[in-house]
């Protein structure tokens, strides 16, 4: 089954909302072995609208239109579908009540123009909406199923979870089920990467693989498709180990992980307390280890030390490490990593000094960043990177970067034991 | 002129990453008086990517292309694009010496196929990607204009705004210029500014008011279509000061600034310097600060004082304070503020400390949040907040309203003095 989403609404094609329904709706569909080969996005026009249908029936046999079905004037999904389809629209007395029940509950009045959002394609299928007024409904008609759901995605995708993927499985003729499985990458380029795969890509049918590369770093998509769930997983498996064995090294992780979510679940199994100085980063390392819940157990707190004056005055670097060193050092990265976990009876102490741009820094060009690791018990080491991006993109990369050699330092230290 | 945005990427298909190009690019398309009437979204399929050009050309005379330009065998964009126009691609010298250079500054080896990322379309316009690797281009065939962008939007945005926006309105045939303005508010929910201003929406032709509520701010985008640029700029004026009337008290700036960026300005203008203490946002406020090039003159440094011991050793809360009163306080806020203030010797201190959830905290609720403010020469405040939200929204909106009554604090000070 190949399907095509329509969204409907001009505020889309505005820019004053992202089109996510498509992204959700995508997402889903892969999961029931669907294949989606196209969105579209078509204001509140009906003309436009109608002939979107049309282009989308040569090529899809499942479309699934989100938004205008609410009830203003600009809302013409439905209608405009009954016309093209010849189709009545008919009133759909559950859908109804549910409204009038809506607004009694909420102490407002309801007026006319909200009987119109009962209003369903005659023959098909409602799709109750729990989560707002507007029904969706699936219909039938030649060789393609057509489904409308409502824009906000608070209504869309509850209604399309309890509902519409029902309804769906149902219509799907393939056996087939689709499993995806993404392969995390760092410290390898996107193109050195698909260079050491070039061959599996190149074979590549089923699985498929799929590079995409995003703030530094790059990941490959899986996809496998069998009538067994189980084979299928067997064949990612097989395939992830292939890749395994040219750039496995660069692997970190799965899904949706993150390399600083990799980094607090090692910090948690080796039971160890992080603290952190960051110059150039400004707390951006620190910030994002306390996005996640439960961060204390690992992480005690830090300094950001923006000024030469914080680094000598609260964390102790001392004043000739400076003057011969400058702070955008070998030498004032280990200060401040030792120091910081000193500061607050840390483990590790992990630092980051170094030139975010847009201008140099004594001298040394945008981009140049140490990072510090110190971690108990052993020699601090010191990372230099040379990165040269825009200020952002240093920043980032540099936090990216501290997580992925603290990993590989503590992996280090517990294959030593 | 008529354009449509063809995004391609099959990730996008399978719902990995939502297509915020499209929203981006009609954003500016609005601005330059360019209508969209469609979004599409392709795989990377060269059958199915030249079948939407196909459709594209017979209702649009500009298509703007996002992605597939990258170094990989995914990538096939232009190759696509030049076999449907006939025309050749050529190999782009500059282009090709910008890449080898990103290599060497990044100090890693070129592969061969990133060689492929310098072919442009033979007789198209450059655009410079000075965010990346792969050039834009620009090219006109019989009615249409064919504009191809990056993927990545860290490449993408800067590259149009800097090169493929002048390139656009040198061919824009219309004499009506549309000119728009956001108005930024905080501490008004989107409800409560619509009704205030909902007569003025509802008499809305020219101009505009679209209102757009995210992250516990709203906006409002007027947008005013004239023949002279100077008559849509006194229409916006004319609307905003309406608006101004009924929630002047919370506009805090326009367009593309932020509460931070406000702040930051605030702090420059009154040449004083900022330090933080953060518990629940855990370095947030320090890493935005210092997302801003040139932000040592105003910001010195501080602390994230994640666990009570940070609070106590480094910025010497008293343990009678948390004993007594908890570190989810106004007395313990309003330690941390003054006594980060003094470890730095900077003229103003900021402190959160709260409950960022998703558990309660000292028998107090998710949400809670203390911000202190102490500016040096005034009496300390603290102001309570009561969010609720999640862990991340928590933070997010303390960092924001912490700004905000720094702002209001600063403001009043300056009115006092």
């Amino acid at each position: 089954m190949n399907a095509e989403i329509i969204a409907v609404g001009s505020e889309l094609l505005l820019g004053q909302i992202v089109n996510s329904n498509a992204r959700f709706l995508s997402q889903q569909l892969a999961v029931l072995g669907i294949n989606v080969f196209y969105h579209t996005v078509v204001g509140d026009n009906p003309d436009r609208l109608r002939s979107a249908i049309e282009i989308a029936e040569k090529r899809s046999n499942l479309i699934i239109f989100t938004g205008g079905l609410g009830p203003t004037k600009d809302d013409l999904t439905k209608e405009t579908i009954a016309r093209h389809l010849g189709k009545e629209l008919v009133m759909d007395i559950a859908a109804l009540e549910s409204i009038e029940l809506f607004f009694k509950k909420t102490n407002r009045v309801m007026t006319e123009n909200n009987k119109k959002q009962a209003l369903v394609l005659e023959g098909s299928t409602i799709l109750q909406n729990n989560h707002g007024m507007a029904p969706g409904m699936m219909v039938e008609n030649g060789n393609c199923i057509y489904m409308l759901l409502p824009g906000p995605p608070k209504e869309m995708e509850p209604m399309f979870l309890q509902f519409g993927r029902a309804a769906l499985s149902n219509q799907v003729k393939t056996n087939d089920k689709i499993v995806s499985r993404v392969l995390r990458f760092f410290g390898i380029g996107e193109a050195s990467l698909e260079t050491e795969i070039m061959d599996l890509i190149e074979q590549q049918t089923n699985p498929t693989i799929a590079p995409l590369a995003a703030d530094g770093e790059c990941t490959l998509r899986l996809t496998a498709k069998h009538q067994d769930i189980q084979t299928a997983e067997s064949m990612l498996d097989e395939t992830e180990s292939k890749i395994r064995a040219r750039a496995g090294e660069f692997l970190y992780g799965y899904d949706n992980t993150s390399l600083v979510a990799e980094l607090m679940k090692l910090l948690k199994e080796k039971n160890v307390k992080i603290s952190a100085a960051e110059s150039l980063t400004g707390g951006l390392f620190q910030q994002e280890l306390t996005s996640f819940p439960g961060v204390s157990s690992v992480f005690k707190g830090g300094v950001v030390c923006y000024t030469n004056e914080v680094k000598e005055k609260v964390l102790g670097v001392k004043k000739e490490t400076i003057e011969n060193y400058g702070v955008v050092s070998q030498e004032c990265a280990k200060e401040l990593a030792e120091n910081v976990a000193a500061l607050v009876s840390a483990d590790i102490g992990i630092s980051f000094t170094g030139v975010a741009g847009p201008d140099e820094l004594e001298g040394k060009p945008v981009g140049t960043v140490y990072i510090g690791i110190s971690i108990k018990g052993k020699q601090t080491v010191v990372e230099k990177l040379e990165l040269g991006g825009s200020r952002e993109a240093n920043r980032t990369r540099s936090v990216k970067y501290g997580c992925y050699y603290l990993i590989k330092h503590l992996q280090e230290s517990q294959k030593a034991n």
